[in-house]
């Protein structure tokens, strides 16, 4: 399961494997920079390369990306699209299924609600993960919870009754249903 | 030269050869169109797949992009941020120099103000090429009034004196100054 947080300055990048028991592995971790002052379509090109160089290394089946919202009004909001489209462009010219989440959908994966701040996605990643250490820059922490938020997410699709879900699915199922309204 | 009005659910692609004098060809004009209720992936897949063709056939130096602001707020806006992303990742993969002009340095450029509506930039895309018919749809007529707006420019960037500047390069200076602010 391959996690992408996409962005032209820094760009996460997570791969991790999740067993049929929802454990999670970390299989790589990083992160794609590109120069601000390169022109846009170098940076684009740099990021292009790095994903590329991920799949080659670890030939996920599935690419999860962050959904970008117009609302999210930064200005870097159009080049955070711009390297989403890469992204997308990238997973399916390898035959790869992609997937898009929000923030809040991720959140609420990982932590059991979606107001939750970066610190404690890095910690529950951390966590999940087994790591040491919390994994920075927050980029990359959101690659990998983007990475487990998927791959659970796809568990919980079918689950065996509704009375098995933890809190955490729980707590996406609702931010699934209210992100679809 | 090689414009590009990105956009996902029309993507409009226009060739033109542009001479010293000035004087303006039409080489191909189309529109690239993928479907509303395809996959991201797969949509975005199909603009660089028409993109890669028209390179492949006309093997143009320069590609030219309308540049997305996220001020526009419109639905479609992050589909066309991500359209935008995938040409300037082809025109880099391809060695081609890429370029970005606003909707307002174009249509300067080319009708001679800022502020022309479509129906006045087809009609003078028409007239600067001597077609018979009105390029349409309007994303094939912004595509080639891109290219022919860049080549222009190229040949404003040295102008044997300010004196000499037409009306519409005249509006194009004061475009590109203003949007440098």
């Amino acid at each position: 399961m391959f996690g992408i947080d996409p962005g032209l300055t820094r760009c996460g990048v997570g791969v991790v494997d999740v067993a049929r028991d929802r454990s999670a592995t970390l299989v790589h971790v990083g992160v794609i920079r590109s120069p601000v002052d390169a022109p846009i379509e170098a940076r684009l090109a740099t990021i292009a390369a790095g994903i590329r160089e991920v799949i080659g290394l670890h030939r996920p089946h599935v690419v999860a990306v962050e959904r970008v919202f117009a609302q999210q009004n930064r200005s870097t909001v159009m080049g955070t699209a711009q390297a989403s489209g890469i992204a997308l462009l990238i997973a399916a010219e390898n035959g790869l299924s992609a997937a898009l989440h929000t923030p809040t959908e991720v959140k609420a994966a990982i932590t059991g609600h979606g107001g939750a701040d970066k610190r404690q996605v890095q910690a529950m990643v951390a966590r999940i993960l087994r790591l040491d250490e919390l994994p920075k820059p927050a980029d990359a922490a959101d690659a990998l919870a983007l990475a487990i938020c998927h791959a659970w997410r796809r568990g919980v699709a079918a689950p065996a009754s509704s009375g098995t879900l933890t809190p955490a699915q729980r707590a996406w199922a609702e931010a699934e249903r209210v992100s679809r309204r």
